[in-house]
């Protein structure tokens, strides 16, 4: 009998479990007695009957499935319904909708840092933009947080097109990016006239700011004045604000037609499937019927962070719905969680390797949804579980 | 006014329609008169009922979206029904499913080939598993088409952990990969005994396998003998045979483990949604009632091939339900593939970039519901629209 190919594996198993990092599944039943503040539902809309009905009579009409690329028989004017309002609330000209806002990312990514071009990449950027660098073609220059200063130099050292990309909320500490500076930044390093060269152009990540920035949850480059830009690309995911599945591209009109015809990730991939359109879609047409759902879930956040940081603990003051509130180590982060879902609270918690700077986090998401009686049982669970 | 960005978009979108390499997207209605040979729906179960009321029951029951990643809230008790009728079904000890069979691919690859590994890939393989490549940080070495020998060589210069990766079923052609053939080199490339080395792992992508080939369509790794080996992972699309959304990734239980722990594309992606969950264990359920299904498939492809050689036409034989007919270039392609389209029949049309040796393609797929008038309909018009 030979060695198993994957003895490298069980060594890795072995090594985690000697850390306390080893992660393993909890499948939930549909209907739990736990106050949820760790899914990314920021709206309270995944379970909306107007939202699930949009599934349900997306599948009815539309098929279980896309049934191949959107190129071939994957696209239906369901996926066409959806990127037309998506782009029109966010202000953008054009939309694409993708299986996730992963594939998203790596589409943006990719498609637009051609060979020879330099990506500007933000240190605290999300895996998927992480990956959409590494697969690019282009030269990627990994810059300090949330600093422009670090941006406008690399884009110094370009010399053919560039682009810089970031999160504009952060999925860890929940901050925001500095839009307006990057912006500036971008436009800065192009040079006045037809006869100099252009500027680099901005891509951002909204997974975490459309349905709770900007006006009625139009997104933080709405908020920053720069939907719709000729030089700004937006993704968004349909996963977390819109109670579904997917994510889009937003952007000028020719950058996505070239999308269309360069981004592996939409070529390759099946279309979306009908029902997870059809839940994004109600999503959206409720969060335009209500918009104070937007103030609402960064109330919510601003309380739960307000409130426990008058309790002592370090938490980052939130920008949207994410609430992440520091833990001294992996092991005490885990017991800290698992204190609070006996407590009957559920809590995010980021533990090396998912944390780009080794502090593991208790990661809480605000819900446009939560009373203020929820709020105050969260904070009081916390606190409690925290002892 | 400062030069756009952009303007490389504009000089490669003037590059493509001039060689006539546009693509645009043409949204579908809801129901259409078209007889279609174009999408993967194999055994014709998009539209079924019990897979569209599945996928409306599970959006009703557990929601538009599974609200987090699978490690954080996106777990549900339909997941883990899934994984394991999926599991059991294709005769693996483990499965683990993901919001695509892109993201599937995405991750086997990039887990089960780390830094000093070796990673031999099939020069046919779909874009997932050579983006997987990409993204991995093992060495990457593209070995002939459906070429044993080739592989045996790569492997002779491995140094440490090593996997072979292809498709079971290439999607441009149809043709099927020499499966007993290479998990004989994976295994020749270990040495007996506790103290010689390890052979190489078989990593599959099972896309156009599940549902097609094998007993009842238990898949290409079924039909090979190879299902649930300890060597063996295979990859999975719920998209295709199962006319859903999604991916998985089926092997023995402690890769699946590992993957949970390290698969970048799990750890860091929101859940499948439930509807894609719901329609595809529905799809499952109902392949394995009716197991005809899976011959049915074929032997419509076996038709098509036939009846199409037959006229003269140059075409692969099919080993699943994948046509692929030769066309003389990429215009004439088009022009054939928009004169069947005028004449009621749906193909897919593969041009350059999308074809790895540059040859464009009619793509037909078969489905298991389509009649023998049906298939007698669809000649007629290929043959018809050719001249």
């Amino acid at each position: 009998m030979a060695r198993s190919p994957f003895e490298w594996i069980d060594e890795q198993a072995r090594a985690r479990s000697k850390a306390g990092l080893v992660r393993t599944l909890r499948p939930r039943p549909a209907d739990s007695a736990l106050l949820d503040l760790a899914g990314n539902d920021y709206l309270g809309l995944a379970r909306h009957p107007e939202v699930t009905e949009g599934a349900a009579r997306a599948a009815r009409t539309w098929g279980g499935g896309a049934t191949g690329s959107r190129l071939v028989s994957g696209s239906t004017e369901l996926h066409a319904e959806l990127e037309h309002e998506l782009a029109e609330f966010c202000g953008f000209e054009s939309a694409l909708v993708f299986s996730s806002g992963y594939a998203a990312n790596l589409a943006a990514v990719t498609a637009l840092a051609p060979h020879g071009s330099l990506i500007v990449s933000d240190a605290g950027n999300h895996a998927s933009l992480i990956d959409g660098c590494r697969l690019a073609r282009g030269t990627t220059q990994v810059v300090a947080h949330a600093d422009p200063d670090a941006v406008r130099k690399a884009l110094d050292t370009r010399t053919g097109p560039a682009i810089v990309v970031s999160d504009t909320v952060f999925s860890v500490d929940g901050d925001a990016a500095p839009l307006t500076a990057l912006a500036a930044a971008c436009r800065d390093a192009g040079e006045a006239g037809q006869s100099g060269r252009p500027g680099a152009a901005l891509v951002l990540d909204d997974a975490h700011g459309l349905g709770v920035i900007g006006d009625g949850g139009r997104g933080a480059a709405w908020a920053a004045g720069l939907a719709g830009a000729p030089d700004v690309v937006t993704t968004v995911t349909l996963s977390k604000s819109l109670g579904s599945q997917g994510g889009a591209v937003l952007g000028p009109a020719h950058v996505i037609e070239h999308l269309v015809n360069a981004a592996r990730t939409f070529i390759f991939d099946t279309g979306l499937a009908p029902a997870a359109a059809g839940a994004a879609l109600a999503a959206l047409r409720l969060l335009r019927g209500e918009p104070e759902r937007a103030a609402r879930a960064r109330a919510v956040a601003t309380a739960l962070y307000e409130r426990l940081t008058a309790e002592g603990l370090e938490a980052v003051r939130p920008d949207a719905a994410v609430v992440s509130v520091r833990a001294p180590s992996p092991e005490q982060a885990l017991r800290w969680a698992a204190e609070c879902r006996a407590a009957g609270l559920a809590v995010g918690c980021f533990r090396p390797p998912s944390v780009p700077d080794g502090i593991s986090r208790l990661r809480l998401t605000a819900r446009a949804d939560l009373t203020d009686g929820q709020v105050d049982r969260a904070v009081g669970v916390i606190i409690e579980a925290r002892r």
